[in-house]
Parts: C-alpha cells; structure tokens; sequence
C-alpha cells in the first residue's frame, strides 16, 4: 500500500552484489575504448596524425574528428561535438579515441597519437568571462543552431530576469539595505558507478547501447543526431544504474563506444576514470551572487535585487535554464513586493558544467539564506522569527505569480527548529545552530506506463524512466499495486530502454514518482477497465458494479481471481496491456514578471526546512556536525523509507559542497582529479539525519505527492554556514568552508 | 507492399555474420555446465555419489535429482523429470550436472560422479512395446498427472480414431483391395544452433534466462513448474535463433543452467554438445504404419483402415498429439467414403522424440502416397490420373468433416505434373518421376502483437513469436507497414522476450505470419485510429475521413506526418502503442468421426504436391535427385523470396529423412551420435528446387495467407519413394532408402 515502508523492489540485486550494472557487463569479443583529451584548456589544433596508433599491437580503430559526421548537439545551444575539431576548449576535451583488445594497448596508442597544438589565452573565472577583452570560448558560435532565447553576448549566453513590482521604490522605502556576494565553486555529482557505456552494431543499420544514462529517450534521440540516422535504429537500454544525481542525464561515453564498434565491427566498451570523472564530467555549475536587499524595521523584506553569473564551462549544456531556475532560487519561498532577480550564463575554458541534483539550488540558496541570517543578526531578530515573517503560506502568488497550493514551509521551519531546540541557538563555546529554508520545483514533462499482466496474475510495470537508485520506481509500483488490488511482491519492475519502455522524459528533476506515478494510475484504471470486460461474463454484473482487491474482480460478493483472468486473457489473444500517460498541466504564473524565462512555473512546489548543530574546533577550523534536522514538505510520503534515505544521501551531497568539495582549477587545469584530493565526505563526516516529513499534498501530484529527490542538497550549505556562524561568529561566503578557510578567517578576524 | 520480396529485416546480421546468438553470447563471470548423462537405456538407480565432483578444481554447483524439487513436467503426461530419480529410461538420459568455471573442468567433475546403477531389460522397438510382456517404460505412470484422454494401457500413452462410414462395408464393396506396411525411424531436426541457454539469478526472487528457444512463453511456463515459483520472476529472453524446426519446443538447456546459476550463485551456460543432440534432444517419432485401401474399379477409393504406430521415447511429449493429426495423415486431401484410422503412441527406452516440422506429417504421408503409387500401377492408371480421380476440391468435407475453403490442390497437382514433364515418367533407364500430394494444418492458439511508434514515426513490431529463420516476422512487419502506410524499411522487429513481448502460442505450428499476421492487422488498426485522433486538430477534418498512405495521415488533400504526431504524442504523454491480438476460432468439424482426437479441426489447411526426377546408380543404389518440383497452394504469398526458401529448406529436410538420415539404435545405444554417421544432406544433395506458388486464399488468414513452413517436409519420402520405384521397379517402405537399401533390394529381386 502506499504509504508503507515496503522494502523496494532493486534491493535485494544491490545488497547481494547480484545486481548486474553496465561496469560490470561484458560482450563476447568486446574491445575497450579509451579516450585522448586535450591538455591545454585553450588552444587551436594545427593538425592531428593518428596514423601511429593504427599500426599498434590490438588496436581495430581510431578515431577523431574527421573521422565522424561534423554535427554539434546541445540543450540551449548546439555548441558540443564528440571531439574537438579545430579548437580545444577545455583541458579534458576528447580529441581522438581509440578501441583496441585491452584497455592497456588502447591507452598506449594513445599515447601514439600526435596533435599539433597552439596554445591560445584562457578564461578560467566566470567574472573575467565577461570583460570586454576576455578571450571568446566560442568565437564562431554565431553560426550555432540554438533556442530563441540565447544569448549570444561575447561569452554570455544567457540573461533570464524576473522582475517584480518597483524594486527601486522598494529599496527607497527600506528602513535598511544590505548587499552581500557569495560564490561556489565546481563540484562533481559523485555517483557510485562511474559513466560507462558499451555499443555493439548489427550491420550499418542498427546497434544496441547498454549505458548506464537517467536518460535512455535523450541519450538515443542525441546519438541520432551525432550520427544522423533515425533514432527508432538505436536501441539504448540501461541495466543496474549505480547512481545518476543528473550528471548521467547528457551524453557519456556512449558516443566513444558507439562509433568504435562501427569502426572496428566489434562490441566496444568505454569507461570514464576517476580522473576524467574529474576533469570533464558535467559538474555542478560555479557561481558568483550579488544580492541586494531591502527590510522595514520589522525585517519584512520590501526589495530584493541580484544577479546569479553561473559558470557553465566550454557548453552551455544546461546553464541557461539553470540561471533562469537560479532567479526563482534568489526570490525564495518569501513574500518580496519588489524584485529585480538576473540569472546570466558565461562560457569559461572549464570543464562543461551540467544538471548536478537541484542545478540551480545550492548556490541561490546559500546566498538568500545566508544573507537572511546577517540580515536577522543586524536587526536583533531571531533568524527563526525573520523567516516566520516573510515566508509564503497556502494561496500566496510565488516570485513568478503562481497561486501556491499546498504550502507546508511554516509547519517545517517549526518542526525543524523544535527538533534542533532553536530557543537555545549557541549551546556552548565553538558551538551553534543554524537554519535555511528553500523550496524546489517538481518537474514536469512527458511519461508512459505500460501495466502488462503476467500470465499469473501479476504485472510487470515497464516504464521509460530508469530507477537511478532513489526507489521512486518502487514507490510508482506501490502505486500501481494498491490500484490494482494487488500485493507490492506482484508488481515487478521492467523497461529503462527506448524498445520496450514507453518514451518518458526520464529520471530527472524529482519527477520520477510524480510523473511515472501518475501515468501508472492512468495505466491501472486502462487495465482495470480491460479485466472488468473479461470479468462480465464470469461475475454476471456490469463493470459499474466491479471493483479489484485481494487480486480479484469483485462485484457484489461474487469474485475472479485475476490470474484467471490472466490466463484466459493469453488463451484468448496475447494478454493484456494497459497504457497510462502523464504530463503536468501548464502551471499559470504572471508572463509580465518574467523574461527570456526558461522555468517560470512550478509543479506540484516542495518546501523544506533544515536545521543544524555544530561545533567548530578553535585550533584548525575542523567542523563536526553534531545534529541535523531536515522537515521536508513531500505532499505525501509513498514510500516514507526510501523519502528518508533520498534526505540522507542529499544531506550528504550538500555537506560535501559546504564543507570540502570542490573541483579546483589552476590556470584551466584540475589541480584535485583525484579522489583523495577531491575531498567527497565519507560514513564518518555525515552525521544521522533526523527526518521529519511534512505532507501537505500537492494539487496534481498522485495521492498529492511532490517531487522529493533533489530538494534535501539545497539548504545544508547555509544551513552549516548560519551554523558556523553562531559557533564561531565568523560569516564565510565561499564555499566549500574549509577549515582551513575557517582557520584563515579566524585569523584574519583576531 | 506485401506480396513484394523485400529483403528479410534479419537478414543483415546474418549474412555478416554479426547478429548475436547465445551461443556466441557471454556474461562476465559465467560458469560452463555440463550433463552427466545415463549410459544404460534402462536401469534402477542405486544410489548417486556427486561428493567426489564438488571439490573438483573450478568447481562451483553440483546437482541431482535430490537437490532440486521433485517436479515432473510434460504436455500430455507428466512423465519427465530433469534429473532422473530412480530409473534411468534412455540412454542419454540427465542424471546430474555441473558447473564450474570452465568447460573442462565441469566435464572432469561428471567423470567423478559417481553413480549405481542395476541395469533392466528395455524395450526398443515400437512394436516390441506394445507387447504383453514388454518392459514397461513408466510402470508408476498410473499416478502421473494427464490430460484427460491420455490412455495408461502398458506402453501406449495415447489411441486417437478417425472413423468415417462403414469401412468394411466399404471394403465388401471394393473391386480390389491393397494392403502394406510402412516404416521411418528417428530423424533429428538438425537446427544449425545447438540448443543452448545461459541463466543468471538475482537474489533468489528473478532469473534470466537467454535461450534459442522457439516459445518464450511455454519455457517460462515450465521453468516456473519445475521450480515452483511465478512465471512472472522468470525473464525468459531469445537472442537470434539458429534454426528451431520444432526441436526447440520444449525445454533444453535451460532447466539446467536455471538450476546451476541458482546453485552457484553465478550465470551458468550450458551448451548442448553434437552428441548429446543426436542422443538426447527431440527427434521426430519414428512410426510403423499399416494400411488397407479399397478401390472400385475405376481406382475410385472407397475404404481405408490404418493405423500409424509412433515411437515417443522415454517419454510423450507431442507423441499423443502426434497420433491424433496423424490420422489426417492417413486419410490425406482425398474424398473416402469410409474410413477407420487410428493413431498410437508408445514408449520405448529411447530418446524422447518431439514435434520435428509438420511432426506427422513426412510418416503418414509416405504411406498414403507411396500406397496410392502402388495401387495406380497394379490398376493401370496413371498416378496423376488416379491422384486427380479422388482429391478433395472446393467445398467438399475433410476427412474429420469440416468443410474446405479455398482449395487449390488440383492447381498444385497439374503444375508440378506439368513442370515436371509428367507425360514422360520414365526418362531414361535407371530413371524415373515421382509425384506426391498432401495437406497441412496452419495452427491457431493465441498471438498478441504490440505496435510502438518510434520518435521519428517509424514503427516498432513487438511480438512473443520468436524469428526463428523463415523470415515470417518480415512477412508480418510487411503487413504491419502495408496497414500503416509506411515502408518496411519502417518497421523494427522487437520483442522475443516474455518480459517485452505480449504473449504468444510461438513460433511453431506454421503459425507465426498467420496468427502473429493478424494480430499485427489488429495492433495497426489500433494505432492507426490513436493517430487519426491526434491528427483531427490538425487536419480538422473527422477521423471517418482519413486515411494512412506514405507515412502521413491525409485527409482529402491535407496531410500530417505520421513523425510528427509521433513527436505530439512523446511530447504530450509517454507516444502511441497499439495493441492487437488474435485468436483462431474453432472450425467447425463433425465430432461423431473422431475419438479421442486432439487435432481433428484445422485451420486455413495448405495444400501441396512435389514431383521429383530421379536416377539410380545400378551398381551402388546410389541416388540422383535429377529434379524437384514444388507446388504449394500458399493462399497468399506475403513475401514470395521467403516462402520459396522455407519450401527449399523443407525439401532439403525431407530429402535427409527420405534418403540418408536416421538415427540408429542398437540395443537402446544410438550408434551414429556424430555428424559423420548421422548423414544430414548436404549442397552437393539437394537439388535446385522448383518452387510454384500457388494462392487459393484462406478465408482467415491475413490477406488470405496459409501456413507455409512445415509442408515442404512432408511430400519429399513418397516422391522420391515413387520415382526411385519408377525409376528401379523396386518399392521401398522403410525410411531412409539408402542406397545400400536399394542395392540390397535389387539384389533380392534379381
């Protein structure tokens, strides 16, 4: 039943290690690919002689790009090939792959390949990015295919704004003004099971690709594109996913592995390593926030101006919709009468950032929340009672003029500062607590569901969207499973391919469950509807007068088992299909607040509190988390278990952005690819997570469930930071907050 | 278009020798299993010691009858285990396996086991086993589950009638009356791709099985019998499959590897080796036939009694089935006013036989056409003259009383005659013509077909039916494209899973294009009227106004992409399925004629006659095949180039069993268990063949298709029978006429 702690149903192949990932699959005959990638993050390429590495022992193909369609592919703008052409843009850019028996000899023809560089001056600082004379990441870039909307402004690509009322009215009525600047830096979505991707070709017309995507519909629609030949001829299939967090939503390797096995006619398998993982994988987006903001004496909020300047490296891939979302980040769940909010994209020579969980979240979050608490300490108010007085409630219009249902904020922020004990903020020397609160979108978007009843009476649920590792396919089964009538165990879980899996959006953006579940409800009443025909003869009643539970047709007190149904259904003529589908209805907002706006509305809108305790060593800045709250409004809790573990493993990531990860570039190179120096917390720096699940439920969401994945790594950055704060009276802006950085700003304080 | 010869959609991969089979396909980590086999055609079992294997090098699962549930499985009777208990039945019969991490090691492992057997006296003969004293094969049988005709009489499982008039009255009413004997001995179906399963487990809740199976379905059904779990954890899945001919109906491999995975907690594959294909897989029965015909004086035939006697095995399998369609046999495409015909099936201790192409068709056949040979020369009248005076033809009833509907027959006959040159029988010395008709059941049971549509509306054709070769599922994706108004080049082929696929009764049967054909038609209806809704805003016109053609939806001259609704319909919810399904309705038949029948209605009944040209070594017997004529009445010819290769194939097939192939018993050991002694002909055997199609349509078949797969097989024994007799003056009646046959023969005639 939904709502029940059911253990989910890819549980058992991942506690026994049986569960079959693409890492661990291998093809008879299967060659390993590997990829040459620039070591300069800016330079013209003069020319590339590959012959060297075709004559090596065990190679069957190498690859550049003369050697493959020239086709540029992109989300906002068509700027990213599989290899570089005449430019590099980044230090990390593949230039040449090759596909050879071992992965050794692969590597050591790399090494074969020559390619004739010159080196050309970098940007590597978003800021810098838009100087005037700052060097063009993409000089040519005129000539892009792109969305009306780009932005084609030196390295800029994209402004998005939402404006409200007269902020400078607002800010001339202030009682007091205050204008801060934070940044963040790149980090990596770490996930277990690296980027891995294995093609196989059947003739020059079809080839099969087992990868380990969150998107299969996305990743088959863009190889099409790369090899300009029909999507239907690609059949991308996942199998075990060890973990996505949005940076398994655009292209891999999958590229690499499916033009090497063309070339050499055989199955090609290509892994991304920890140091390319590093250094040219799809990481969180830097930033830099300005935030300027006005409060009466009473520290309601009257005007709020900022700009985001998100760093999207050498693509644009998804920042500029992230620095649309980033505007909504900067409002907040508050009442502000008066906003002037810009969210601007810039190319750097930097890695291409991406979609990591939440992609706008973090970073508008930590500036807003942070400056919230300044603001409180500034003005004597408890930082609690500042929220109190600004946030929304049920039927308020958010920043974008959406009439807001379901507005569970207040009943988090006290139950978070209840469990934290808030009346007792700094419990002692090196110690304190801190709050911030967010909000996120559920998003929208197409899903399919096929409910295909087995021949026993159970039913298979097959579904475009892949189970990533959050549980939201059990909870959609759960769903599934209570509209049927039938048992969680009689649900099992197929799909997660283009062939056999109805197009679906995909695992992303906290959508899974929603979307997926919403689609299976509509999949369930189609099958339902199937079996009461069947069911009429059997019962004597009309479908009016059926009902299913306990794996039966019930009309009245007479009832048909459904695996009797079931088999009559395959006796009769193949079985039986049902097919549900969902999108989200347009959400209503005000089109005169926005503009050049890729997310002004938001689905079924999530609300979450976090609270923190924690204390600071004096000597050497070391932060211990001594307690952590989340209250997270999820509408409703399907599958309370898996919700938690999703607040667990987001409250992880977030700490690991707020107190030490980062991805740190010196003059355009990775200084830290490796996983020691890239420093992600392990078991012992993230402390139990006490939950607390909030549920007012969402309009649309099924049985009112909100999007509930990526919300818990928003807030945990300024809620460590307020923490920090109250501990050592020290406001860090910059994040990761280092304990040497804590050391540093002690000293520079004393 | 159907009725155009469009290159196979499987076709690529085959002649580039890439499309995966799983033979050829490997799981990282996977064990070899091996069968420890009976080497004593009938013994009690002593005691089993498997201890001296398990600690083997490479050693991993060692199983037996007592490791595993006491389930016996079977389609009539439940007679067969996977593991012999307490008796060993045939020689070849499973007793235990292995698996470890190579192959040799596992064969190592079985030289080790240790097992005691007290040997019994069997029964090898057909004949033998109907005898008072016999051995019995089954002498516990009484308590075996069976369906309900099953007769438990001694060795016989099965006794079907056909009874038509009064047979001796009409044998006092005939002017002359003809009576002989007929034999065939075990034939294997020689599928080019052993029989061959890999199984990997997770947890112990689902398994995997990839298998080159014919049925999908059935495979799971029984899987999930013999471990008594829901079919709905077993994903039972086909890769290419290298030929099934019906030899890959029933279980092979897979109870094995399914049970050696689960044991060894790792993918098992276990490959059926070339002996233990020719010892131990499902040969066509081997059968002894008798048959009386009376004639009036213009060779009119006015009585027929018979009986055809089969071989089953170890155990029933098909064998009571068998019995029963062989009485149709016996009765042939002719008008008899009486008729008394029986079938039997016995067990004997020999390999259990199964349902090779048209599984009593080539026995039943060589009697009745060899005996109508017989009797057209003992009268003076010409075979085709005397063939021409009794065959069925438009409207008239069948033997079992239903009536025939688009019978083509006489077509059939006067083309191969005339082809042949039948006015000159005997060419030459040492040369002669032969001539043979027959009629062929196309199955029914149950199909499901879905139709996807891809993002660039293309259209993917998901069936259960399995391509196992013929091309039919080309032939149905040409009715699929032709109902959709798209190229084949348009249609995809997915599916062959129980996982993806609707259910399906399986390739088998001669079924596949008509069933799965008409499910197809179904599906496309389906689709077609989910895209003329989505195209009514479009085209503003009502859906009775529009048509398909060209990959576009027109209404009178407007016209909307068939790809473009399909980016609407991914877009807007999860794309388009259609879902068809197809069952064949009973035909109507005269139940007072049969007795414990299972096959006495058939569906879209085929037509056919072969004439063949050939001469005789005089010295050595050996046989020529001068020429080979075809005329089979098809209905519709839905891809003419395949039809023809399935008639070449069946032809080839019949000319093994007609004039070489045999597998051998002495003392209940098969002494020809290699592919040198088991002589399967060859290119150097088989003649160029003349194919003629002839197109009577049926009247449910799609487009007025019959079953065309197994009749090639059936004529091949008698034609060649005749014109060797025409050819020599000698009359063989034991199958295969070798030439030593014949050598021998004219040696005892002479």
């Amino acid at each position: 039943m939904t709502g029940d702690r059911a253990a989910r149903l890819d549980g058992v192949g991942k506690v026994t290690g049986e569960a079959l990932y693409v890492m661990d699959f291998a093809l008879p005959g299967m060659l390993h690919g590997a990829v040459l990638r620039s070591p300069h993050p800016h330079a013209l390429i003069r020319a590339i002689d590959t012959a060297p590495a075709r004559g090596m022992p065990g190679v069957r193909a190498v690859l550049c790009a003369a050697d493959i369609p020239a086709v540029r592919i992109g989300q906002a703008v068509r700027d990213n090939a599989v290899f570089a052409t005449d430019r590099v843009r980044f230090a990390g850019q593949p230039v040449a792959a090759v596909a050879a028996t071992t992965l050794a000899e692969a590597r050591a023809a790399l090494a074969a390949i020559r390619v004739d560089y010159e080196t050309l001056p970098g940007v590597y600082d978003v800021e810098d990015a838009l100087l005037e004379d700052a060097p063009l990441v993409h000089p040519e870039w005129a000539g892009y295919e792109a969305i009306p909307i780009l932005l084609r402004e030196g390295n800029r690509t994209a402004r998005a704004r939402l404006r409200v009322g007269d902020v400078e009215a607002g800010f001339a009525a202030a009682h007091r003004i205050f204008e801060h600047r934070f940044t963040t830096g790149y980090v990596h979505p770490g996930y277990t099971e690296p980027r891995v991707a294995i093609a196989r070709w059947e003739g020059t017309v079809q080839a099969t690709i087992w990868t380990s995507t969150q998107l299969p519909f996305d990743t088959q629609a863009d190889l099409a594109l790369l090899l300009q030949m029909p999507p239907s001829r690609l059949h991308v299939l996942t199998l075990t996913v060890g973990g996505g967090f949005g940076g398994k939503l655009r292209l891999g390797m999958e590229p690499f592995a499916l033009l090497l096995a063309r070339a050499a006619r055989r199955p090609v398998k290509v892994v991304c390593s920890t140091e390319e993982e590093l250094t040219a994988a799809y990481p969180r987006q830097g930033s830099v926030v300005t935030l300027r903001t006005g409060v009466d004496s009473q520290g309601r909020l009257l005007a709020k101006q900022g700009r985001i300047l998100v760093d999207t490296g050498a693509a644009a891939t998804s920042g500029p919709l992230v620095a649309s979302s980033a505007t909504m980040m900067l409002a907040g769940p508050y009442l502000t009468p008066n906003l002037l909010l810009e969210g601007v994209a810039a190319y750097t020579n930097k890695a291409t950032a991406g979609s990591f969980r939440a992609p706008a979240g973090p970073m508008g979050n930590f500036a807003v929340e942070s400056q919230m608490d300044i603001i409180a300490d500034a003005m004597g108010i408890d930082p609690l009672e500042l929220r109190l007085r600004n946030i929304v409630r049920e039927d308020d219009l958010g920043a974008s003029g959406s009439r807001l249902r379901g507005v569970g904020l207040e009943e988090c922020l006290r139950r978070a500062a209840e469990a934290i004990g808030w009346q007792d903020r700094k419990p002692g020397p090196h110690r304190g607590k801190g709050l911030a609160i967010g909000w996120w979108m559920t998003t929208g978007g197409s899903s399919g569901v096929y409910a295909k009843l087995n021949p026993d009476g159970t039913v298979l649920l097959i579904s475009g969207a892949v189970e990533i590792g959050t549980g939201a396919l059990t909870g959609v089964a759960q769903l599934l499973a209570e509209a049927l009538g039938l048992r969680l165990e009689e649900v099992s879980i197929g799909g997660g391919d283009t062939h056999g899996a109805p197009y679906d959006l995909g695992s992303q953006g906290s959508r899974t469950l929603f979307c997926v579940g919403n689609a299976a409800l509509a999949a369930a009443a189609d099958l339902r509807g199937q079996l009461f025909v069947l069911a009429t003869k059997h019962l004597e009643a009309p479908v009016e007068a059926m009902a299913l539970r306990e794996g039966a047709v019930w009309a009245g007190n007479r009832s048909i088992a459904i695996a009797q149904l079931a088999r009559q259904a395959q006796l009769s003529g193949g079985g039986l299909i049902g097919h549900g589908t969902y999108i989200a209805p347009a959400m209503p907002h005000d089109a005169s607040r926005t503009e050049n706006h890729q997310s002004p509305a938001w689905n079924a809108p999530s609300f979450h509190a976090h609270a923190s305790e924690v204390s600071v060593d004096p000597a050497t800045g070391e932060v211990t988390i001594e307690r952590y709250v989340v209250a997270q409004d999820v509408g409703f809790a399907v599958n309370p278990t898996w919700i938690e573990g999703q607040i667990e493993g987001g409250v992880a990531q977030g700490i690991g952005q707020a107190l030490s990860e980062e991805i740190v570039y010196r003059d355009g190179i990775v200084a830290n690819a490796n996983l020691t120096d890239y420093k992600m917390p392990t078991i012992r720096d993230v402390p139990n997570v006490e939950t607390i699940l909030v549920t007012h439920p969402a309009t649309l969401g099924p049985r009112g469930a909100k999007g509930v994945g990526e919300p818990p790594c928003i807030e945990p950055p300024a809620a460590l930071a307020n923490a920090i704060a109250a501990a050592t009276g020290l406001r860090m802006t910059n994040l990761p907050i280092t304990a040497e950085k804590i050391a540093m700003a002690r000293e520079a304080a004393a």
